[in-house]
């Protein structure tokens, strides 16, 4: 049987949602899907956080990822936009806990890194090489919608590399993985 | 029928997530339980996150709330210490999108004033102040735990005042509360 992986990857801003998926056969990758769910009509944090969430849930439940990848920055001018951040964040991240989903988080940098050889490429040269990478036909006119599919490509180039990101993949494979670092 | 309402009250915080519960029976209080979650001994801040998120799924499978109320400030000193806090409610608020419970947000200062009529008061004075009013036979030692609980009885006083706190439930009541508010 083949072995195939299905990676969701996903950029949880507060003004926009990036995500894009791709499917893994025999270390290659197929492009599956990419897009984004804009935010910035909803005045309301809390319809945004609901919208994030409810986005994720129907994304897991339509192409059964076996992995997500999340791009999450550590840092920001603002105490308040860190604390709205964190919340999208924070939702995105709950809807792969309550399904089961093995979570990696990457740094904007490391995702940069990992696709065009350079962490501070821009935008549009991350797009480039995706597209070249994928067979990607067009590209949306908004490349914030690039950035959740540049995290699951990502995630596919450091796949077994428990070194890059940090994964979470349910308490029991934590404790395995880390018995020094729980204290019981 | 008596109608009875209960009130989950949370404060998620990344080191201590306190809870609460109340039961109001027209119009009067009864204290069920009052808890914290010491998520001290994680180093990892993805486990953190999934033990919040099991645990508000948990109270809320076992005491079907009917509302929720948390404790949410919205400042902090450090941008890293409020990427963190923002997950933590983050992720306590999707267990309560998941399972369409209404949600209301109160500020710390908002919930003491409610509490003992004074923004300002110390923890003691909150803690004695519900002791008195749901008849605590005891006070946990780390009063920490008691902030969930004060979410709670906050929320009972503010129930039906719409202004006070922010309130959601569910997509389609808010459209209904706030059609100017939406764009479509």
């Amino acid at each position: 049987m083949v072995k195939e992986t299905i990676i969701l990857g996903i950029d949880p801003g507060t003004t926009i949602m990036g995500f894009g998926l791709i499917k893994v056969i025999n270390k290659k990758m197929e492009f599956i899907q990419l897009n984004e769910l804009n935010l910035k009509k909803y005045d309301d944090h809390y319809v945004k956080l609901k919208l994030i969430f409810e986005r994720t849930i129907e994304l897991i439940e339509t192409h059964h990822p076996d992995e997500i990848a999340i791009e999450a920055p550590f840092y920001g001018k603002n105490v308040q936009s860190m604390l709205k951040l964190g919340r999208a964040q924070g939702v995105a991240m709950a809807a792969g806990l309550s399904r089961e989903i093995p979570i990696t988080e990457y740094l904007p940098k490391k995702i940069k890194m990992a696709i065009t050889g350079n962490g501070n490429a821009s935008k549009e040269q991350v797009a480039k090489m995706l597209q070249s990478m994928l067979g990607l036909k067009t590209l949306p006119k908004n490349l914030d919608a690039t950035d959740g599919l540049a995290a699951a490509v990502c995630h596919f180039y450091n796949m077994g590399k428990s070194t890059i990101g940090k994964s979470y993949s349910g308490w029991d494979a934590f404790v395995k993985q880390n018995e020094k670092r729980v204290k019981k």
